[in-house]
């Protein structure tokens, strides 16, 4: 059993690293166009638990690596978060006016900063990788993380996943197209953060890559029941299909599955496993 | 003089080269999510001169270089046009019903597809960059277009042109900074072409970059004040700052400018050169 104050103490370092990692990467907000960046920095730093980095930190110490080494690449990830949560919430798509109990991009400034925001995040994503100087420097590398990151969140990942979402809503579907749709939309861009992890690591042995992707998968399905059932909302997907008791179930089996999947790894895995219970059990 | 002919079927060559190259490197339309891949597709195919891919191959042979070496740098370089082009033709940004007399594509499919469809192609655009097997392998080398490309298209380029034209919209504004908008919203990505096919070739000397970078900024204006002339539109920008007799005069300077900054390359720019005729003077 992990203490779970020193992981809470933990998170909340990593997280206060991220805030001000992310605020010195976007662009100045007095610097032309100010609308712009004003909004791309109000979308980016309007709080949040920021799991995706969490994660590539957990397992960046599951590697023996140190924050500083991954700190860009967990920058790019959640730019690529940002950017995908600014253009989800437009009125075409989900058209949610809040978001972490704010309005949204497109009501705190309006539809086509909206959409130019969600444009430029996505490009700052990949130039950092390209060229952030806090990143290990081997170009072989800086590649690796721009495919995962590509593939992410491309047609066979994120924005794939929301069409799929978008074309099947009011639709009644089954259990795996719901898994197969959040594969992409949800699962895709949290398994390729603790791989981007990895891909900074030297020397990774491949069943260490299956077993962190493994987890990762795992515990992205776990979390996205769970936050179905926190909203409790009775048209979301999960709720729909499975109906609140056995979507609770689920996620307790999905997170020994994840815990299951980090056996490989040994001890140093203790991080990740000290995050994956803050982040489906923070009161237990 | 250039023959006007052997310019035109070396210019058809290349545009047919690209359909070919765009076709196979976009998702299958009968793969799942078959809606989001249509309208890629739809997109992405449908008509249009492919002025950067023409740049990017024009300077290319300036540098003694093959297209097949550079053709997956052309496809991203079209792929990034291709989603700006979307984006923008939104209700929210420039609100058009056509592109090159077809239904643009929130018209053609939804809004919500075609911000879809302009995220994804974006990420496309990074995927060949980093992965593409035509291109030359050097980690290096794609390192370096995939920089050029996202400082073209970010916040420092197209997007952030893009804002600064939304932001000003019905103000009047000088010719100086009609020019920095255009700057970035249109010659910033024109520029990246022909940097990003400097960028393939081995060892070119930096006042050759800058002569293909000042004739690329010189045309990408050209272009735009031509393209303001043809549609007629009394609201266009130089149409309104310049008025149309002393426009033409500033396409002829801006042509002729484009013309003496390729001096350094010699006669290995003829290509260029033709290029810039039959986009200029395309009935000469």
């Amino acid at each position: 059993m992990i203490a779970h104050d020193s992981c809470a103490a933990q998170v909340k370092a990593w997280q206060g690293r991220m805030e001000h990692a992310l605020s010195v990467r976007l662009p100045a907000a007095d610097e032309v166009p100010t609308r712009l960046h004003a909004a791309m920095r109000y979308s980016v730093l309007s709080g949040g638990q920021r799991v995706r980095p969490l994660l590539l930190f957990g397992a960046a110490r599951a590697l023996g690596l140190d924050e500083t080494q991954v700190e860009a690449a967990a920058c790019a990830i959640e730019f690529a978060h940002a950017y995908s949560r600014v253009h989800d919430d437009l009125p075409a798509i989900d058209d949610d006016d809040l978001r972490h109990g704010r309005p949204s991009c497109h009501r705190a400034y309006d539809e086509g900063t909206a959409v130019l925001v969600g444009d430029a995040l996505q490009s700052l994503a990949f130039q950092l990788l390209a060229s952030d100087a806090a990143l290990p420097a081997a170009p072989g590398v800086r590649l690796r993380l721009i495919g995962l990151l590509a593939e992410a969140i491309g047609a066979s990942g994120l924005a794939g996943g929301q069409a799929i979402d978008v074309a099947t809503q009011g639709e009644r579907v089954s259990l795996a197209e719901i898994d197969a749709m959040h594969g992409r939309r949800t699962v895709a861009l949290m398994r390729a953060s603790v791989l981007m992890a990895a891909a900074c690591a030297p020397r990774v042995a491949p069943r260490l890559h299956e077993a962190l992707a493994a987890f990762a998968a795992a515990l992205a399905l776990a979390l996205q029941i769970q936050q179905e059932l926190l909203d409790g909302a009775a048209d979301a997907r999960y709720s729909a299909a499975l109906g609140p008791a056995a979507s609770r179930e689920r996620v307790r089996r999905l997170h020994a599955e994840a815990l299951e999947a980090l056996q490989p790894l040994g001890p140093a895995a203790d991080p990740l496993r000290g995050l994956a219970q803050w982040l489906l059990a923070p009161g237990d």
